[in-house]
């Protein structure tokens, strides 16, 4: 019962002879597909844990835009749900697929159409994985700043559709930051091309902006022209251990105190560091119950500067300019998710408050976790303010959901939000009309039926 | 005649038994107003010269947001047009204001609420002078990086409304990078909070963004929240002067080919120089037929570079870290607007192209000014590929305008835009949709209706 088809399939009637079900049409848009159950059910789900009602129709696996088009045409005439999808990486249910929906697969679109060195600037398809782009850049001296933890398995389309942030961003800017142009097609299949190619520009409204972090709500996103950056000079990393998590929460803010910006200042918890160590053989734990990561790249004076600010209440601390010790110390920080995913089922949040309020958030989620009798690692993009506490839940996900609540209630109370950068999707539906209040929330409503007058496109998220 | 009202005025048929006339519910708004001829006549233009169809009905100046959004519900009940003012610095007849418009000028509102440094941010109403707020970041060992020509006359609110950019972005980005989130009044008189007070943040879709840039055409923006950034490591400051224009467009080329990021690149050719000098009493032009001014404020190294890159093929090259010197430099960059106005009225572009295509532009530019044998002078924020070609137009306008049109197809043919920072404003609105094409610009005439059903806010403008 193979179902593939490639390129134009059997016409009208001969479909149902040739034993193809499902939506016919999709053989006339020029772009693969296949309704094979073993192929949907792999799109049906992304990283979150989230389960959608029923399964997809078929998956499209375009190779350009206008095969995208043709797919979105016919989605559009017969009234058909799509699902944009690049890797699946999505933490939220963004990229989850159910009843009667067609999924639109980008991952094959992976071209990097052009870097433009000395524009600082590169043309790509969606379907790039990021750390490629970032690798091609390297060869020009230049880089794809951006850099989420998922960076050698998520796509740029799934960065822009979430306007995924990462680790180096409390220097150099999230994905928002990069992104001065797109081509996107509209639901009913028309092609736009939004902002610019050169790194300035104000023609208009910015469109960009609103599609930037859209998660496949507004319009599918077929090309990317992203600004790339020289590479920084080089780097001191410094690794500080802290008697508490706490300690190491108000290190982090002594250092944008004392004015310093760091590239990344990555915060991991005692439960992160265990759930490293016993993944990766690490001994990152030993004395510490904290330890943060910070990295300098404005010069010799600053990095001092860091060291001292934070040496002042660790219990140890290191610097390093060592190529392989900074690899070894990032890796284990990437790879803190994956670790605690070997503990349980992890509900990953993702909050951000105001950078002075860490250290409180810290101490509350501690409070939090020992209310419900529950693991909770936390780790921080500690430079913004943005926290990762991850809870690991068990079968019934019911302390786990109320924990999460709370933390939710938490960011905004102190003055902060309920996703820092991963997104809404389908976890955190209800607590965005809460953040947004119903005046904002309405309006945003308002827009997606602007540009989606059928709520054909990732129906059920992020609003 | 005085028809100054302050606070609320006398009521009902008592108005007009007081001579009050106009539009009397401004009076129950709570803001001070007036329909004096003379006050209304200074809030009829901006600075680029557009001369608005008759005079509007009256100002209104507004000190809090309730006021603000009393004038904009009496606007919208009585379907009154509404032109929101900061300064009137725009250069593109974005804040004129002709036949039966209220004016809302908002330069009362004008303290900055709350610095919060450890946080990064700064909290502020719309009518801060730019360079008001840059100075008490300082205070704080912080910056608001954005930095107009303009900025000791213009206001955030009208910086945020055209998106402005300025001489530092090439490194440290325009006002939309350093906006995190506004208060908005909506064309009804709903308040709206968009985006967030911290560093990070992706819930729901970028308003905030959106409203960036919008020109006032979409809300009225009464508070922004704002991101600031500690004060960089002492700056190197290099002056080259080169034998032609052409060669100084190629120097800046070969600093972004060297990966070198300077903080700001700026172009001044010829005629800008005699310009200067004719008004400043400086010596600039000299032997130099173009000089660069780069800043370098990442290490002794980059600079070193970057003396290396720009003395190849300059007549002269010199470097200096002493702050008078610096200044005295920049002054001169930022005096030659004012200086060319001097010489005759100006017609001011605003063009960007992709940084390698710079040195085209300028002898394309060159080549236009001889065809219509006008003067053009040509300042350019080089690093970013942002070029202001300001033709020196006599009465008429006739050539100026031709050469204008010339410019901007030359604009869009080599991959760039017809408005890099200045915004759309009356000026460019017939080369919008040219650039844009017109499925995205009726996308924006959507949304433009979506906020603004019934045509009210800053009508004529930006689309």
């Amino acid at each position: 019962m193979v179902r593939l088809v490639v390129g134009p399939g059997p016409a009208g009637g001969d479909r149902r002879a040739a034993g193809v079900t499902g939506p016919f049409w999709l053989a006339d848009t020029g772009a693969e597909w296949t309704d094979e159950p073993s192929v949907v059910a792999g799109h049906r789900l992304d990283r979150s844990g989230v389960q959608p009602h029923g399964s997809p129709l078929a998956v499209a696996f375009p190779r350009g835009v206008e095969q995208v088009r043709e797919v979105v045409r016919g989605a559009y005439a017969t009234r058909t749900p799509i699902v944009t999808r690049g890797a699946g990486t999505a933490l939220t249910g963004a990229s989850t697929a159910g009843e009667g929906v067609i999924v639109l697969d980008l991952s094959r679109m992976d071209r990097i159409r052009e870097i433009r060195a000395d524009d600082g600037v590169a043309v790509t398809e969606p379907g790039v994985i990021t750390a490629q782009l970032d690798r091609a850049a390297a060869a020009h001296g230049l880089r794809y700043a951006p850099d989420p933890a998922s960076l050698e398995i998520s796509t740029i389309g799934g960065n822009i559709a979430t306007n995924a942030g990462g680790l180096r961003c409390a220097k150099y800017g999230v994905t928002r930051d990069a992104v001065l142009g797109l081509d996107v097609v509209l639901a009913d299949g028309r092609l736009i091309r939004t902002g610019r190619a050169t790194l300035k520009g104000v023609a208009g409204y910015d469109l960009t902006g609103l599609f930037v972090g859209s998660e496949g709500t507004l319009g599918v996103i077929v090309g990317a022209t992203l600004r790339l950056r020289p590479l920084p000079e080089p780097t001191t990393t410094i690794a500080a251990s802290y008697g508490a998590v706490a300690d190491a929460a108000a290190a982090s803010v002594a250092l944008a105190g004392a004015r310093i910006q760091p590239v990344l200042a990555e915060l991991l918890d005692e439960a992160t560091l265990d759930a490293i160590d016993a993944d990766q053989g690490t001994h990152l734990r030993k004395a510490a119950s904290a330890l943060l990561i910070v990295q300098i790249d404005g010069g010799a004076a600053e990095a001092a500067r860091a060291l001292e600010v934070l040496g002042t209440d660790a219990t140890d601390v290191r610097s390093t300019a060592d190529p392989a010790e900074t690899a070894a110390l990032l890796a284990a920080r990437r790879g803190a998710l994956p670790a605690i995913e070997r503990l349980g089922r992890p509900l990953i949040e993702d909050i951000a408050v105001p950078r002075s309020r860490l250290a409180e958030a810290v101490r509350e989620i501690g409070a939090i976790a020992r209310r419900y009798d529950i693991t909770i690692c936390t780790l921080a993009h500690a430079g913004d303010g943005n926290l990762h506490p991850i809870i690991v839940a068990d079968e019934t996900m019911v302390a786990a959901t109320a924990a999460a609540d709370e933390i939710f209630a938490l960011a905004l109370r102190l003055g902060g939000t309920v996703t820092g950068e991963h997104g809404v999707g389908v976890l955190k539906r209800a607590w965005l009309r809460r953040e947004l209040g119903p005046d904002n929330h309405d309006l945003q409503r308002q827009l997606k039926s602007l540009f989606d007058p059928y709520g054909l496109l990732n129906p059920g998220k992020a609003l």
